[in-house]
């Protein structure tokens, strides 16, 4: 046996490519467990209906992956399943996760002590499936896993932009996939009310345009997530945020109506009206319908940014604050959040809000989610208090993976706390805000960036090789497309080209990355009724084909010029920049009376500029000329502006050419 | 008004790329209906829930390929339907499928006689559809439109590979996209009954592997076939190809039992017993029950490839032939027929069967479906009987979309019948056969080639210009998506190149066309567990890359030499080439160790030899040197061997080369 570590070497020498989460252990043997037509999983020990629908899934979802269709009833099964007990009814926090699984030539086991255990084996074992030179195996390894944090979340937006159930559920397959336990549903805001109450029907009738989850749909997905062994969390955002609410129910508010759904992004002035009694027997009876609806005992009430506006200009408001003696627009809502506590606690349920809520008068069992950083995160656990963490997992930034993959809950100020305080914070949660995001869009958005996250929060603090990570992620988004994510789908772009080939505007795509919320919101006047089907949204936030670029750039820049021409990477790279040289010619045919084309001129122009200067930054590290350091040098001042956003993307295209100039700079100055 | 031909010149001013088939007249006009999210559909006159679920499924449809979410409940409707009447309670042969459409800048109307008349219009409305100067829109038009023929259909083989129900769903939205209006199912072969029957449940317990359509399945695709306007006639093949029945029931074969589900592919013996008359019992029971479950008056017995050994081999049937003056089996054949006949028309059906079924002696309502030719046809229509053709339109042999394009049911024999007797020629049928192809492959093995074959079979005759077929049929292979056809789909190159990055294989594969029925059942021996999941597998049938460098190989050799360097063409060949040049030494590394990467070294090797081949024609075309013209005839001969099929493929990469290297020779020799 020999052990082994999650980095680039282990992924090429085991072929373990798609394998993230990395597991806690990891022995690699010799030999492989081929999978043929026979293949089939049974339980060995204790066995439930959500066990067997797993297995069973399994089955499909291995047929799927490798294109074998599978016989049924095969007296041997390959997979075999031993697990101790079927857990908790719903998916719980702390519940154990924890599995073994051991593939020999022979035969493949799962041991786990719960069910939920079991389905994170599985999932690990289908990561593991690959071509191999006998057809599709899994190689033979000794893996023991279990995960770093208890709670490993994300949270879906589900308000300003609708998200049909099956666009829910294809990414709590996802998780699944990466062993995420917790999906944080983001149900209410002003854009939009999403959930029937039958106990106020004027909620989803007037604050959603027709575009909500009937109570049945609420608990179909409950249970597909439950299948998974993931934890449902509402959160329904209060006292700001609310607008939705206001359409059907304007006497919540602090200010009179009428009130229409909110079509902008921003943050508003609609706000509950936290001094009136009639807001909480409202509350009383809303929470309670939904504890019923929402197995899970944590209730998420958002918090965040309440906008005081509404409360001062209220003579009324003013005038209960003054009564009893609340000082602040912040000391009010604190009164509002311990009424919501009550209330929460009388329906058996236990808050969890964003930073803003956090109160010494908070019961003593709410959870904070905290958008701020670990320092806010630190002073809650030294209080007390538990947390999760999402600062620096906020997915609607596009921010590249490996940003994500910086970010520990345990670092900065919560790095000195002790070990009773440390594990207080739960874990964390990715974020995908979707004023930016469509149900069309929310798959490139979502993945594979989520799984750098997943990864984090799973795996052991040591496991941090961004290279391996990338490498991994890359495998694991073409493994997502069997579980129905479209993260790599090109229809978009097909629409953008209108019939015509694609591929011009493919090639742009691949060497551009989406700019994320900062970037796109001064750009034009976006609101929830402007299309999402433009270039950028096509475009997704990291371009694989770059990151490949790079690597190839720097292992050509690092070669003696002699060399360079045994080395795969210069056809990659003479490849590539020659298809970005042509681009633009093969572009700009389409772009006649086709405005979605037309917007990506200036950058096409860049991208055949910067095959160029590619192609000849090849030719001189070959056989540098005496004036090719000064000519590098000036390219490269002129790099920036070639980046220069346009329609929303930059060229990431530039890095590669940068990365090979700076070379031909420095070989031309040594010449 | 400005009256247009179908040709390539209209595709390019008017914008119709994707209008397939094509309409009858079209009047173009200036102007154009832009596509908001305002956009809604409502009827003028008659409407039924038929045409409520189509004006419904149109904005989501529309919405879906525009990527504009549509608001509800818009004042003023942008498309109007008028129609006279519903028509038949379901499709019917001959019913009225006749349209007009007129697009004005302020509207869109659609008038029709029937139901079915307007969802031809509306699928015509949709494929005008395409991003413009001003976002999406419709050209302003008028279009008269009507089938040529009116059995115009795609019969679909679930026995020798299963395809689910989505599937077939997904298949019949295409059908209606190119205004199909017959589903063929062939459910029933040696290799799987398909369909549950209560009376005789073991057809389906022992013949189908648990593969088949329960009733209720079955009433779920005739609803959805008939809210597209589409029949539903199903097969059932007696008396060959029956050895799936008698798993269950051996005492309806020739020959004593047991018999087993037939895996291999070809014709085989196992027959059914046309002497006995506990045989025609059984059929009359069970004809009986799937003739209340098909609601379409024709039911297909199919009786092809009746094998005679089982009859030969049998006393008692030889007996029975000579005590009924019974010469041969042919005769015996005929005389089963006649039986069957009878059952059919007891049960209210109208018989069509494949040409060996025809003899004087059937009913004059009977229709043959020829795999024969129009010979067969005609020979048909003069003795009064009506006939369909399916000859030339095998879609298992792979073939160009081309060759099935100069197929005409009234062409070659057919062509001198009177007009009596062609009107007896109700159109044809596409026949995807499923030997080679699996639910996975079967959409990028209809289409889009089918499109050719529904536009030859609803077109004027004289619509006959290829060049302007493929654009078009290009544009609605990218429209089928919509529909959630997977023509185009990645996944399975994913698949092969096992989590490694693909592009060297899309590569391959773009270069490459698939073997058809032919090529395949020589080189391995497939069976019906053999997985569908190889490279072979994920090539398309045409390349249109290739076709489109062909285009600009033959722009490129017309042009002067000087004035090559000016034409966008070369660009795309010289972005080709380069890639193909330099894709062996970039897909060889991932064939380490993953066989179905692995068999493809041989022919990616001569991609590689023909990129470079191509790279100098196209240098010798702008300079040609002494020797150039001796050096073009030596390659055109190597590329014979180029072209060598591997791992069941063809590099059709070779026919753009061709033409360069013919340019060149001739150039060369001029010099």
């Amino acid at each position: 046996m020999k052990k082994i570590l999650i980095s680039t070497i282990f992924v090429e020498a085991v072929g373990l490519a798609a394998l993230m989460p990395a597991p806690w252990k990891v022995d690699a043997a010799p030999g492989k467990l081929v999978i043929d037509s026979g293949f089939s999983v049974a339980a060995t020990a204790y066995s439930d209906a959500r066990l067997n629908s797993a297995m069973s899934r399994m089955v499909s979802r291995v047929s799927r992956q490798t294109g074998i269709p599978m016989r049924e009833g095969s007296s041997k099964p390959e997979l075999l399943i031993e697990c101790r007990e079927g857990g908790t009814q719903f998916p719980s926090l702390g519940e154990d996760e924890s599995y073994r699984l051991d593939v020999s030539p022979d035969n493949a086991r799962i041991s786990a002590i719960t069910v939920v255990g079991a389905l994170r084996g599985l999932e690990t074992f289908a990561q593991l499936i690959s071509p191999g030179a006998d057809g599709f195996a899994v190689p033979a390894i000794h893996i023991e896993d279990h995960p770093r944090f208890p709670w490993r979340g994300l949270m879906l937006d589900v308000s300003r932009h609708w998200m049909p159930v099956q666009v829910v559920e294809r990414n709590l397959d996802a998780m699944a996939a990466v062993k995420l336990n917790v999906f944080h549903w983001h149900l209410s805001d002003d854009q939009g009310f999403r959930v029937e109450s039958k106990r106020f029907p004027k909620l989803q009738e007037f604050g959603s345009d027709g575009k909500f989850y009937t109570q049945e749909e609420i608990r179909q997905v409950i249970a597909y997530a439950r299948d998974r062994g993931i934890r449902v969390v509402p959160e329904f955002d209060i006292p700001g945020h609310t607008t939705s609410w206001f359409v059907g129910y304007p006497e919540l508010a602090s200010a009179p109506g009428p009130y229409a759904i909110e079509r902008k992004w921003g943050i508003f002035k609609p706000t509950m009206d936290p001094t009136r009694e009639e807001t909480y027997a409202f509350l009383d009876a809303f929470i309670g319908e939904m504890a019923a609806l929402f197995p899970d005992v944590y209730f998420h009430i958002g918090g965040d940014e309440v906008e005081e506006t509404q409360w001062k200009q209220s003579p009324a408001i003013q005038s209960f604050a003054r009564a009893h003696d609340i000082a602040s627009s912040h000391d009010l809502h604190a009164y509002f959040n311990r009424r919501v506590q009550e209330l929460l606690k009388k329906h058996a349920k236990t808050m969890i809000g964003w930073d803003e809520i956090f109160d010494r008068a908070l019961a003593p069992d709410s959870v904070i989610q905290s958008w701020r950083g670990q320092g806010s995160l630190a002073d809650v656990a030294k209080k007390g208090y538990r947390g999760i963490l999402s600062f620096g997992y906020y997915l609607d930034h596009l921010k590249p993976a490996s940003s994500h993959y910086a970010v520990d809950p345990l670092a900065g100020e919560a790095r000195d706390l002790d070990q009773a305080q440390a594990s207080r914070i739960l874990g964390g949660e990715a974020c995908m805000w979707s004023e930016y995001v469509s149900e069309e869009t929310v798959d490139s958005r979502v993945w594979p960036r989520t799984a750098a996250i997943a990864e984090w929060l799973w795996s052991p603090k040591d496991v941090k090789d961004v290279a391996s990570m990338y490498e991994r992620m890359e495998s694991l988004s073409r493994m997502l497309g069997w579980s129905g994510i479209e993260d790599r789908s090109q229809s978009m772009l097909e629409r953008i080209s209108g019939g015509q080939p694609v591929e011009p505007v493919r090639i742009l795509a691949d060497a551009s990355e989406a700019l994320g919320i900062e970037g796109r919101r001064g750009v034009r006047k976006y609101t929830s009724q402007v299309p999402l089907n433009r270039f950028v949204d096509a475009v997704r936030p990291e371009s694989e084909t770059v990151r490949r670029l790079e690597r190839a750039a720097t292992r050509i820049a690092a070669a003696p010029s002699a060399l360079t021409t045994e080395l795969p990477e210069l056809a990659e790279l003479r490849v590539k920049f020659t298809e970005w040289a042509a681009n633009d010619a093969r572009l700009r045919p389409l772009s006649k009376d086709d405005i979605l084309v037309a917007e990506l001129l200036p950058i096409s122009r860049n991208l055949s500029v910067l095959g160029s200067i590619g192609l000849r930054a090849l030719e001189y590290l070959q056989a540098p000329e005496s004036n090719s350091g000064s000519w590098a040098t000036e390219q490269i001042r002129a790099l920036e502006k070639l980046q220069t956003p346009g329609a929303e993307v930059t060229l990431a295209a530039a890095r590669p050419v940068r990365i090979l100039l700076e070379a031909v700079a420095q070989k031309g100055s040594n010449k």
